[in-house]
C-alpha cells in the first residue's frame, strides 16, 4: 500500500469510527500496538537508543504482570543474551547491555503474543554473525528478488533516508538477525566507492540502535576497477595497500562495519585464482586489511569449473585442500547443499571436512528454486533437515540470502514473511523446531481471533508444515534437481538443452535420463561423489539399497523397474510422488478455505489466488516432467495418477516472461490446432 | 488430407512393399476393400448404377458365403426395403427394387465387418424421410460446423463436381440417410436462382444412384428478393404463382427433387406472419406449389418471440393452435427440446400435441453446445432418451443438423462419425440401443486387430456411451441449461448479461440463481410450462418431489439446502455432479490409454489431444459454474470437489476467438498480478 492510500484508510476509520487498520501485510509478525495499554514497565536511566527502542516495543505491546528491565554484569550472557527472572519485586528482564535487553523484550513481546506463559530463562545466541544477504544490485533490481524492488534506494540515499529502513532494522532484530550485505555477492565495485560509502553509512545509522551490522559484498577486482591498478593479485603489495586503506576509510565512517561478502572465481567473478593464487592468499590479504577494526570475511566457497565431470564435487575438490591456511578472522560461506538452493539436496560434504578452517553454511530465504513468491514453501524443515546432518555447533555463523522487497509487505507472498522469520529465529537459535517456529509466527502474523477453531488452526499449520515437501514432490521428488527452466528457475524444463551453454547448467546433466533409468550415479561405479562424505554415511549413500529414497536419484542412476521400499517401481514411484504433490496443494487449498471466516478478507483472498497458480503450477511440474521421462521409461502413468491435460509439447511452448522482480505468471496454454 | 499427400503415401506403400494406407479418417466406417477378395457374389443383370454400387461394395468387402441378389415384388418391403433368406441354392438379397438391394448390401457388410454370423431378416426403414439439414452457407461457411468449410464447392459447381460428392453419398447410404438439405435454414434466395439450381442438379445427379434426394432450404422472401415481387404475402396469387413455377423449374432439373426446409418468422427470417398470415397458411401455399410434383415441405417450428415471460412455452403456443391446418405434403419440423439443443433438455411439448399434423423430429448432430468438435459427445443416448419420452411411431420423419464439413476425416473429432452414423442408424430403426450401434461402429471405424483385449474394448465402449453424460455433468447437470457463451456456444458464461441483449440469450433468464435457490420457476407456481405437457406427466414434472431430477433445475426454482435424493443439499449435488463430470472425462482419457497399444497411432494422437482439451474445458466449466453460483448459494465447496484454481474473475476473463468453422481453443490464463 502506497502512503497515499495508507493516509485515505486512516482518514476513512477516523470518519466511521473504526481503529482497525486494513491489512496489508507491512506489519510482519509485529505489532502495530495498542491505544490502551495500560502494563508497567520500567526500565533503566539511559540515554541509550536501543534502550529506548525495547521500552518503546514494550509499552506499545506488552500486555502482561509489571515488568523491570535491568543492565546487570553477567559473563554468561555474552554482548547479547538475556535472561528472565523473577525477584521480590517482581518480573525481571536482565542482560549485560542494551542490546540484550532488546533482545529479550522481543522474546517477552514473543511469548505475549502467542498467549503463553512467561517462560523464566536465559538466552544466547547460538552464533554471534547471524547475516542477511541481500543480492540486491545498485540499479535496484533484485537477483532472485520477487517482492519488488531493492528497498535500498541509493539514488536518494545520503539525503533521504526512508523510513522502512528503520522498520526493516526493526523486524531483524525481533527475529534476532544482527548483520546485513547491502548488495549483492555479483557486485558492482562501486559500492566501495566514497560516494556510496557516505550512503552505506546512513544506513548503518539507522541499523545501530537495533544493533544490526552493515556489511557489503566486495569485488575482488576494486583494486583494478575503482583503485586504477594494474592488478588485484593479493600478493602484490599495492593491492594490500589498497584493500587496507579502503578499511580505514571505511571504519571512519562506519565504526562497526561488519566487513566484507566475497563471491571470488564463481560465474565469472573475478578472483585471487586469475592471478594463480589460493582463495586462502585472496582471503587472507582482505582479512588483514580489516583486522585492525575487528572486521571479518566470508569468503564464498560456492565455486564450480566448466571442466570438472561432476559440479557436485567442485566446492570440496577446490577448498578442502585449503583447510588451515585461512586466517582467523575469515569465514568460509558454504551454500547448504553441493549444487545450488534445490529443494533438496544433501549436506554439502564441505561441511566437517574442513576442521581448522571457520565454517558458516549459506541458505537460501528468497525462493529461487521454490515456486518465487507465488508458492507457500515454509523453510525451516528445509534448513532443520541440514541441521539434522551438520551439528550447528560445528559452525561457526549463518547466512541468510534474503527475500525481502520494497513490496507493501516486504516478500511478495504473504506467507513467505515465515521464512524471513524463521531464517532469524533459527540463526538465533537453531535447536527450534520448525513446528515451535510455525507456532510463534503463525497468531501473531494471521492475527485470527482467539476462539477460531482448533481444527482450522491445526490444518494452517499443517498447510505450513508440509508445504516444502509438496514442492519437493510436485518438482523434483526422490533426489532429482535442476530440472529447472533455463534463466528464471521457475517452471520444469526437464529438456532444456541449450547448444553451446554450459553442459552443467542444463537439467539433462543432471536426471540423466536413459532407456535404462534416472538419476546422477554419483556412487563408487560413478563419479564417486559419495567419497566426499564421511565413511559411514558414505558407505550408505552408495549402496542404491541403502541410500535414503528422498537422494536416490542425487547418487545413484536407478533402472526404471527398480524396485523402492513401497514395492512400487522406480517409475510408478516417481508417477506417485508428483501426483502427491499435486494432491497436497489440493489440501493445502482446503486448509486455506476452511480458514477463510477467521482471517483478514484481503490476506485471504492474496493467498487464496497465490494457491491456485501454486496449484497450476504443481500441475504442470508434474505433467511436463512425467510426460518427459516417460519418453525414456517407456512406461504407462498409473491409473491412480490424474491423466495429463497438456502434451509434451504444448508444455515446451510454455515461455515465461519473466524479470528478475516481477511475480511471474505462467500461462498454460491449450495448443492451437 | 489433400490428394496430393495421399497420392505421395500410396507411392511410398508401393516402394515400401507395404499395403497399409495411413489412416487420414477419410474412410469412416467404410472398408477400403480388399485386393485379395474371393467371394462369389451374383447380381441380376441391370442396367441400374444403383445395382452396380451394391455390386462394386460387396465385391470389394464381401468376406462371407456366396450371396445372390435379387430384385423380386414383396409388397412388404416397400421401396428401401430388403430381405435376407437362404434358398437351396444359398444366401440370398432380395428386394423391390435397386435400392433395397443397395441397402441390403450395406447391412450384410456391416454384420461382416462386426464379424458376426449373418442374420436373416427382413428389414424396412421406420422414415420414408431421413434427411441431413446442412447448415451450410453458400460463401463456404457453416453455421455451427467444426471439421472446416463446408463440402458444397460452388464456385466451381457446375463444371467441377467434386469425387466427395460421392464419397458422401456413399456413406449416408450404407447408414441409411436418404436425403440431404443442401443449405442453411438461414437461407439465401440466391440457393434458387437458375444459376445455383443448375449446380444442385449436378450434386443430385451424384447423389441419385445412392437413392438420396436433394432438398432446399427456402427463403419466404424469395419472391420478393429474387422475383422482384412487393410482397411474399402467402395469399397473394402473385407469390404463389411464384413459387408454383420456381417448383417447376426444379423438378425440371431436378425431377425427383425432395423439396423445402423453412425456417420462417424465427430470429428474424422472413415468414407469413410478417403478412398477419399463419405458420399454416404459408407452409401450405409453398406445399402447394410442390405437390403435383410429389415434394414435400419442412416447416420449423423452431420460433420464440422476445415478448413472452418463458421461451421454452413459445412453439406451442405458436403452433398447437394450427393442428389439423396443415396441408398433408407439410411436415412440422420439431427441434427435440422446447429451448434449443442443450446437452439435456426435456422433449418438446409440441410432440404429440397435434394429432391431425405430420411432425418430424429436428435432432443436432453437429455439437454446438457440447464441446463443438473437441469433445467427445456420442449422441445416440441423447436421441434414445428422447424416444423413451416420444413414440418413434408418431413421427412421419426424422433430421438431424449434419456435423461434416471439408476436414479430412468429415468431421473434426475423428470420434464425431459415430454420431453421424448414428443419427443414420437411428433414422433407419429408431429401435436400436446406442450400444448397439457403438457395438457396430467402433470396429469398422477404430480398426483394432481382432486380438484386442474385452477390458479395451470394453473400456472404449464405455468411454462412448458415457460421454455423453459426462458432458450433460461438467457442463449443466441437474435441468440446467443455456449457460454458455454469448455467440460460440462453447465455454461457460453462466454471468453473461450483455446490456440490451434479448433476455432470452442471456444465461440469468434459463439459471435464475438467486440466494433463494436455483433454477427456471416452470412448475404451476411459475411459468406452468409443464402443464404444456400430458396431464400424468405434468402432474410428477410440477411436484419438485416428483420431478425426475435430471430435469429438476428446468421446472424448479430449487432452494440451495433442499435435499436431494442422494441425501445431499442441492448445492452440494452441484457441486458432486461437476466433479463428476470432470472425473468422467479422466476415467474416459485413462480408457483411451489402455487402448493405445491397439489404436492406429496418428488417430490415437489426435483423439487423445482432444481429450485433455475436454478434461480442461471440464474444469473449466466446473470452476466457472460453481464460483458464479457460489456467489448465490454461499455455501462452502465440499471437500471431495478438487479445489479450483482460477478466480471467478479470471475465468470471466477468457473470451474465446471462435469463428464458425474452427476448432476453438480456450486459453485458460493465469492472471497477471
Amino acid at each position: 500500500m502506497n502512503k497515499l492510500k495508507s493516509l485515505i484508510l486512516a482518514v476513512t476509520a477516523i470518519l466511521t469510527g473504526s481503529t482497525a487498520w486494513a491489512y496489508d501485510g507491512s506489519c510482519l509478525w509485529l505489532s502495530g500496538g495498542d491505544n490502551d495499554n495500560q502494563a508497567v514497565i520500567t526500565v533503566p536511566k539511559s540515554k541509550s537508543p536501543t534502550v529506548a527502542i525495547a521500552a518503546e516495543e514494550l509499552n506499545k505491546a506488552w500486555h502482561g504482570e509489571p515488568l523491570r528491565l535491568e543492565i546487570k554484569r553477567d559473563k554468561n550472557l555474552g554482548n547479547e543474551g538475556f535472561r528472565v527472572y523473577r525477584d521480590k519485586k517482581g518480573l525481571v528482564l536482565s542482560a549485560n547491555n542494551d542490546l540484550g535487553l532488546l533482545y529479550g523484550s522481543y522474546a517477552l513481546l514473543r511469548d505475549n503474543a502467542a498467549g503463553k506463559a512467561i517462560a523464566l530463562r536465559e538466552e544466547i545466541p547460538a552464533y554471534n554473525v547471524r547475516v542477511l544477504n541481500h543480492w540486491d544490485n545498485l540499479d535496484g533490481t533484485i537477483e532472485r528478488g520477487y517482492a519488488g524492488h531493492s528497498i535500498w534506494n541509493w539514488n536518494e540515499l545520503p539525503d533521504v533516508v526512508s523510513p522502512r529502513y528503520r522498520e526493516y532494522a526493526r523486524a531483524n532484530a525481533s527475529v534476532g538477525i544482527n548483520g546485513v550485505v547491502l548488495n549483492n555477492v555479483n557486485a558492482s565495485s562501486k559500492i566501495l566507492s566514497a560516494e556510496y560509502l557516505a550512503k552505506v553509512a546512513k544506513i548503518a545509522d539507522v541499523f545501530r540502535p537495533y544493533g544490526i551490522k552493515v556489511y557489503l559484498s566486495a569485488n575482488f577486482a576494486a583494486p583494478m576497477q575503482l583503485g586504477g591498478l594494474k592488478t588485484a593479485d593479493p600478493l602484490v603489495p599495492e593491492v594490500a595497500a589498497w584493500w587496507k586503506a579502503k578499511a580505514d576509510e571505511i571504519y571512519k565512517l562506519i565504526p562497526d562495519f561488519g566487513g566484507f561478502l566475497v563471491k571470488a572465481n564463481s560465474e565469472g567473478q573475478p578472483g585471487p585464482c586469475d592471478f594463480d593464487r589460493t582463495h586462502a592468499e585472496g582471503a587472507n590479504m582482505m582479512a588483514r586489511a580489516l583486522k585492525p577494526h575487528g572486521g571479518i570475511v566470508m569468503w564464498r566457497a560456492f565455486v564450480y569449473s566448466p571442466a570438472d565431470a561432476d559440479r557436485a564435487k567442485q566446492a570440496y575438490i577446490e577448498f578442502q585442500p585449503l583447510d588451515g591456511k585461512f586466517d582467523d578472522n575469515v569465514i568460509v560461506q558454504i551454500k547448504n547443499g553441493p549444487i545450488d538452493f534445490q529443494p533438496r539436496e544433501p549436506y554439502s560434504p564441505l561441511f566437517g571436512a574442513m576442521p581448522q578452517t571457520d565454517q558458516m553454511v549459506e541458505f537460501q530465504v528468497t525462493q529461487e528454486y521454490l515456486g518465487h513468491s507465488n508458492h507457500i514453501a515454509y523453510l525451516a524443515p528445509m534448513w532443520t533437515e541440514f541441521f539434522d546432518y551438520v551439528s550447528p555447533s560445528s559452525l561457526k555463523a549463518i547466512a541468510g540470502v534474503a527475500n525481502v522487497g520494497n513490496d507493501t509487505n516486504w516478500t511478495g507472498h504473504p506467507m513467505a514473511q515465515a521464512n524471513w522469520y524463521a531464517f532469524g529465529r533459527l540463526a538465533w537459535n537453531p535447536q527450534l523446531s520448525s513446528e515451535e517456529i510455525i507456532d510463534e509466527w503463525m497468531p501473531m502474523t494471521l492475527n485470527y481471533p482467539e476462539n477460531t477453531p482448533k481444527e482450522v488452526t491445526d490444518g494452517l499449520k499443517k498447510m505450513m508444515l508440509n508445504s516444502r515437501e509438496a514442492v519437493v514432490d510436485y518438482m523434483m521428488p526422490l533426489g532429482l534437481h535442476h530440472l529447472f527452466a533455463f534463466g528464471h528457475h521457475y517452471g520444469p524444463e526437464p529438456w532444456c538443452d541449450i547448444k553451446g551453454g554450459r553442459p552443467d547448467w542444463m537439467p539433462p546433466y543432471y536426471h540423466r535420463a536413459d532407456s535404462a533409468g534416472l538419476g546422477f550415479n554419483r556412487s563408487s561405479s560413478g563419479s564417486n561423489a559419495v567419497a566426499q562424505y564421511p565413511a559411514q554415511l558414505a558407505k550408505k549413500l552408495d549402496n542404491i539399497n541403502t541410500c535414503p529414497e528422498e537422494f536416490i536419484l542425487w547418487f545413484h542412476h536407478v533402472p526404471w523397474d527398480f524396485k523402492m521400499k513401497s514395492g512400487a517401481t522406480l517409475w510408478q514411484e516417481l508417477c506417485n510422488r508428483y501426483q502427491s504433490g499435486v494432491e497436497s496443494v489440493e489440501t493445502m487449498q482446503r486448509q486455506w478455505t476452511a480458514a477463510k471466516p477467521y482471517i483478514d478478507p484481503e490476506l485471504w483472498n492474496d493467498v487464496n489466488e497465490r494457491l491456485m497458480t501454486q496449484a497450476r503450477d504443481a500441475n504442470w511440474w508434474k505433467e511436463g516432467c512425467l510426460l518427459y521421462f516417460q519418453q525414456f521409461s517407456g512406461m504407462p502413468i498409473p491409473d491412480n495418477v490424474t491423466p495429463p491435460v497438456h502434451t509434451l509439447d504444448q508444455l515446451k511452448g510454455i515461455k515465461l516472461g519473466i524479470s528478475n522482480y516481477e511475480c511471474p505468471t505462467p500461462e498454460l496454454l491449450n495448443s492451437k490446432r
